[in-house]
């Protein structure tokens, strides 16, 4: 295969925004930029929606200057969906872009934009047309195989950590119940995250509830009774995804109007019902007069703009650029993993793994990390640490 | 009046924490210990329910470099309270003042704070005892009479505008109506600072709604409709406290369950109803099929480490200090606020104001700074800019 293919390039970004899925953009466009067989290099607006519309932005002449503000904006500039193309969906994206002269095709998102990246590479392929096709990661649910972690995961993490941070010396200041309800659907690495808050034995988070064990009511009842009796307080760090022994999610059953996405995925974020509801559960269980609590961090986590993991910002880019560099190079295909060299000091590596090993596939917490279904081994700060770098100092009296 | 009364001093820091209430409680001691008359300085462990049981901690002797780390994290660092202290409460706050020798008395707090003050330095005078009294603003309502703003008010309103920063281009890529609810119960300040996120016309957040104005439904649903049918989504910052034409919150209605403070206020924080609601209106007033959310921004706001404003900081480091030295200096009591010298460049100035200017009395946002009913006049970008900082930079395409 020829490495100096040429053809113009499509980038697209796919699924929740994050803090630095731009940073992942700008480094395709300065992987790019290197090789000069490139003609455009075009920007998908809306994602796979603008693929099918011919919908592009010309991102070629884009000073660095703007660049590197567009890589520190935080959300999608391209703009994202959250179509799921099927095989026809794909067909369509493939006609776009032979009728656009695309040779490169770069999709920043989650294991569902690399399944996309798969079917539109083997549609060409079938076709006779020599398509480059890479997915590069991006999610703040950290779900996906090969990678260590996943570009928009430590900003999501940072954030996370920080709100409990403030949010368990909030509520050590005025005592009571907490619940913080923090994103992931199947995996709770975001939510397991919070551990990083504490500075101090008793600090909170008290009690943290991941997707990947059931969730008992009765069970979290009495949790928050042990700790409530021993410390005055609780604060408990809970996953939307949370679900009861026959893999319902706790929010779906108080939807009054359940909501389904393309991916057939019921809506957990954007409502503050499970927090709500677990308020009442501890209310009916322990007593109505008990001050209790609930915050739902929704959106904030993933797009705040000013909380960002330096790490994450480097290695979003880099990604990213690797994918360009490869494709240039001749590599048909691909997605990028972040691989952890070394945890002291820190080193990632960035290997090329195939777009069907990332697929739709989901990763979630090695179940070791989770402590007797509301903890996580304090073991795991390890992992955390220098992806989220350095959080503010606390000291308490 | 003797300048050199010698005793202890009390401390205390009541009602909703912040990010810098721990900057007043340093600054407060720093003035103190410039003054060798005061034998210690006490801390009020969960502010005037410390002091009625003596329960205190002895801040004499911190070093200066914990005291710095004191005054950089959030939230109080002595706990709080949100009893409302009656005559009879305050008379046993001066009875322990006066076991315990105390002569100077802080409070960091709002407007029932300095009420606090006010009373218990009016049964000192009546006991024909000695007593510096001094109330020290703090609130992110910044909703106090005599002040151009509070300490608090500048690092939450940073929160909101970074927030909606992110949110904001977060809505733009994934359209759909977002609605934001934003702390501030009489006061619509930090829902108006949500301002402060727009970088470009069409930026959100499109619409703005206060508590100052009456909320009617219907009004708001074709604010939404107009909005959204002009740019194809529509993100909306809506304070908690938002009410009908007879003054009931909103919120209120929705409760089931009312809950009351000691001070008779309804609950409006922790918890997304209010949020919900909102969704429902505009799914039941525009349709079902629309992609409506809403985020409630809770405790995070107020609380969340690592988000603050430098000049918040220093301000309330710099009004405690000056308390502190009054007091010292042999006035008897007052408020400290601060008034703006100078937009540009920005200044300062700190006041002494009388106790009763500030007890009891809840400042509100200028009726002028309200556009329709439904934005904030963009010339109120010039009271909000210094307070809050320098904001993360935002480049679209």
């Amino acid at each position: 295969m020829s490495s100096t293919l040429a053809g113009n390039a499509v980038i697209g970004q796919s699924g929740g925004p994050t803090a630095v899925i731009n940073q992942s953009l700008v480094g395709c466009i300065e992987g790019l930029r290197q090789c000069d067989a490139i003609g455009k290099i075009l920007g998908a607006h809306h994602a796979v929606r603008g693929m099918v519309d011919g919908d592009f932005i010309d991102l070629s002449e884009i000073s660095q200057d703007r660049l590197d503000r567009i890589a520190a904006t935080p959300s999608s500039a391209l703009g994202s969906s959250r179509d799921k193309p099927d095989e026809q969906y794909c067909r369509d994206i493939f006609r776009s872009f032979e009728k656009n002269d695309v040779r490169y095709f770069f999709y920043i998102g989650g294991n569902d934009s690399s399944d996309t990246a798969r079917i539109v590479n083997e549609t060409a392929r079938k076709e006779g047309y020599e398509l480059r096709a890479f997915h590069i990661p991006k999610t703040i649910d950290n779900d996906l195989e090969c990678n260590d972690h996943t570009p928009g995961f430590p900003s999501a993490a940072r954030f996370v950590a920080q709100a409990l941070m403030g949010d368990q010396l909030d509520n050590a200041a005025l005592p009571g119940i907490k619940i913080d309800v923090i994103m992931g659907r199947h995996a709770g690495f975001l939510t397991a995250a919070s551990m990083m808050a504490r500075t101090r034995d008793d600090d909170g988070p008290h009690l943290i509830y991941v997707p990947e064990v059931c969730f008992d009511v009765d069970r979290f009842i009495a949790d928050v009774d042990r700790v409530y009796s021993r410390l005055g307080r609780c604060v408990v760090a809970v996953s939307e995804g949370i679900h009861d022994q026959e893999g319902v999610a706790i929010a779906t059953k108080l939807a009054q109007r359940v909501e389904k996405d393309a991916h057939g995925n019921v809506q957990l974020s954007g409502t503050g019902a499970l927090g709500d509801h677990l308020v009442q559960l501890v209310k009916d269980g322990l007593g109505s007069k008990l001050r209790v609590r609930a915050d739902t961090f929704g959106y904030l986590q993933r797009s705040f703009a000013g909380c960002v993991s330096e790490v994450d910002q480097i290695e979003a880019r880099a990604s990213a650029r690797m994918a360009a560099e490869l494709a240039v190079d001749g590599v048909e295909n691909g997605s990028i993993a972040i691989q952890r060299a070394s945890d002291s000091p820190y080193r990632a590596e960035y290997v090329r793994v195939e777009l069907t090993d990332v697929a739709a596939k989901t990763r979630t917490l090695p179940l070791d990390a989770i402590v007797d279904g509301c903890d996580i081994d304090r073991d795991f700060r390890r992992y955390f640490e220098p992806l989220i770098g350095e959080l503010p100092v606390i000291e308490q009296l």
